[in-house]
């Protein structure tokens, strides 16, 4: 396959917005856009769009053609939507970039978009739980925070994971999302505002909690020839892959142990022709701080079970092993589910360009990472890039 | 890229059926595994599910991950769905097609479903209208049977086609349709029967119209190399587009030519290497019977204006000159949205296979079409196939 790689990416501002979901997607992509001055909109043959439930929360479907409207753009090889729950925007990204590598594709947008503050959180909150397989286990109340709470109760008990380390995860987010002008929490939360903040489902309380978020985000894919005369700083795909494993709650192997995140990130990383120990900056989906420790050691960068000291020890920061959501991450970015995995590409894309504020630009950008993943942990997706093109 | 190939395909028996979402997915993925004894299910690397409205109709999201538990298998590639309304198999299918041609999947496993009989039919009909945009058209009672109503009218004003016409479309759906089994209405309606039935949207009747139908459909795919290990009659891939133009009704350039799908078309043939004429079976989109007169034009099979009387004079049937529906198309079978995309692929591998009943049998099957479309008429799916590896 031809190389490929990321050549801009552009960002609605996130947080609760009272913009549509057309808004949304027509605020990205001019952003998007506007970072590709070389490229011409007729250009764009092929248009991804990564968004999760707009049936349910915009009461819209057939939304890829939707979205080429508000764009204005008239794609002729590949138009569609992408859905893997909270994982839609890398699934989107991924299919871009099999296009591209074809050649069936010359220029592809990926467009990731959530709108959630709907009129009634009762619908929302039915609608989340249909994430889960609804008839086995959203009928018995599971959704999204009771899960995550049952995998951090269990990774307590199996290894000592404690308060502290939680509460390390939010701290990260709030010192780097405090820098984040498109961040739906710009700011810092210190430690007794977070062990203070309201219990949610034991021991996760509302600020180990992503939030629920409106937001859009683009980027543009194109052959890593051309990416060369459209910036000078292009985030080139290395690899990637998603593994699945199970649905139904009752069929998960481990609960503090994310099976198929360890078989995406393998996959990924071999694809790519890498150890984790060799990635500078990684984008992971911290929907609750306790995921992000249950990731950080599946995707490799430590032992297993050791996530929350390597976190609390500042081993995630910029300057540590491996510099981890340096725009905040879903905790302080905020979760319109369709859009997340589109801004960790963006996020990477930009600590390569150096276009992020000082404060959170790490200084090594030559391997970078995203993971995402969806459902009941059950599904993990994982894209590794580079600054370079791919070594032979 | 690498050669691909569907190498097996199989169907759940469409209809008004009293199985869930999930019983679909087991049916029609046993029936496609069924169909491919010399592969394991362990082979299956990737997943990509052709569903349009699972949200609303199942109301379950994370559609991809819960059908591959419903099949039994764990693939480590990719796992998506993908949506693109009623030609969201179609897509499912590209995308699975471009996976296996990067060499990034080995197996990709394709599943298009949709249950579409669900207890309230007016939920049912506020969820079909969101296919099109809901704040401009939805709103004010478009949806597919009026629209497709209006493009007839003035396909009528404009090149004189007639009742007649529209009714040998029909004519042709039972003739064939009478010998699919898993069709929803295998049965052959007379001229008499096709003109007295209800009154739709004028001048559409009731047989004019497809079914409200439940159904689910699955191919296999892999590369051309490995699929001669798995039968003696493959369908090669050898090229395909997407094309999409507008999305509310207002700003549609045309009603009686859909310029969309001479574009998909046009870049279709062009990758594939060949010419309409070429094709000897082709399955399009005939949702409404005047769809079937529009398309047979656009997609370039006959002269502009003339698809009613081409039809009409049977040049679309097997001994014509491109035999087109064999299986009754969606007008026999049914349309359940996700699925059939997917069905129209079976249909040409079943052909290419010989295991249909004779009645419905080309005898010449070295070149093949699918076309899907979605929306307002507004993106078209077409993919091109042959029974050998595609020419040099």
């Amino acid at each position: 396959m031809r190389p490929v790689a990321l050549v801009a990416g552009g960002m609605a501002k996130f947080g609760v917005r009272s913009a549509t979901w057309k808004e949304l997607v027509q605020e990205a992509g001019k952003a998007t856009f506007d970072a590709a001055p070389g490229l011409r909109k007729e250009e764009v043959d092929s248009l991804f769009v990564g968004a999760a439930e707009p049936e349910r929360f915009a009461f819209q479907s057939h939304v890829a053609p939707l979205a080429a409207e508000q764009l204005g753009i008239r794609p002729w090889r590949m138009v569609q939507r992408v859905e893997l729950a909270c994982a839609s925007g890398q699934a989107a990204i991924r299919s871009a970039w099999l296009a591209v590598a074809t050649g069936l594709s010359d220029v592809a947008l990926v467009l990731g978009v959530e709108k959630m503050n709907i009129p009634d959180p009762g619908e929302l909150q039915t609608s989340m739980a249909c994430v889960l397989d609804r008839e086995w286990d959203g009928v018995h109340g599971a959704s999204a925070p009771p899960f995550f709470a049952l995998c951090a109760q269990r990774h307590m008990h199996e290894y000592g994971t404690t308060r502290e380390h939680l509460t390390a995860v939010r701290l990260k987010a709030g010192k780097y999302g405090q820098h984040n002008p498109y961040a739906h929490y710009p700011r810092f939360f210190p430690r007794e505002k977070v062990e203070s903040s309201t219990m949610i489902a034991p021991p996760l309380r509302l600020l180990d909690c992503s939030g629920i978020t409106d937001g859009a985000a683009g980027v543009l894919l194109t052959s890593a020839e051309r990416a060369r005369q459209l910036t000078d700083a292009p985030l080139h795909v290395w690899g990637g892959a998603q593994a699945v494993e199970g649905h139904n709650l009752a069929s998960m192997r481990s609960w503090s142990t994310w099976l198929p995140c360890r078989r995406a990130a393998q996959e990924a990383c071999k694809l790519a022709g890498i150890a984790p120990k060799d990635v500078d900056v990684a984008q992971v989906h911290d929907c609750f701080t306790i995921s992000e420790v249950i990731v950080t050691e599946d995707l490799g960068f430590c032992e297993k079970g050791k996530g929350g000291a390597f976190i609390a020890g500042g081993q995630t920061e910029i300057g540590g092993e491996v510099a981890i959501n340096t725009d905040g991450g879903l905790l302080a970015r905020g979760h319109p589910i369709g859009a997340t995995g589109v801004a960790q590409a963006v996020e990477l894309l930009w600590q390569v360009q150096r276009k992020v504020p000082a404060q959170r630009q790490a200084p090594d950008t030559d391997v970078l990472l995203a993971h995402n993943l969806s459902g009941s942990a059950n599904a993990h997706s994982v894209m590794v890039y580079g600054s370079q093109p791919r070594r032979a």
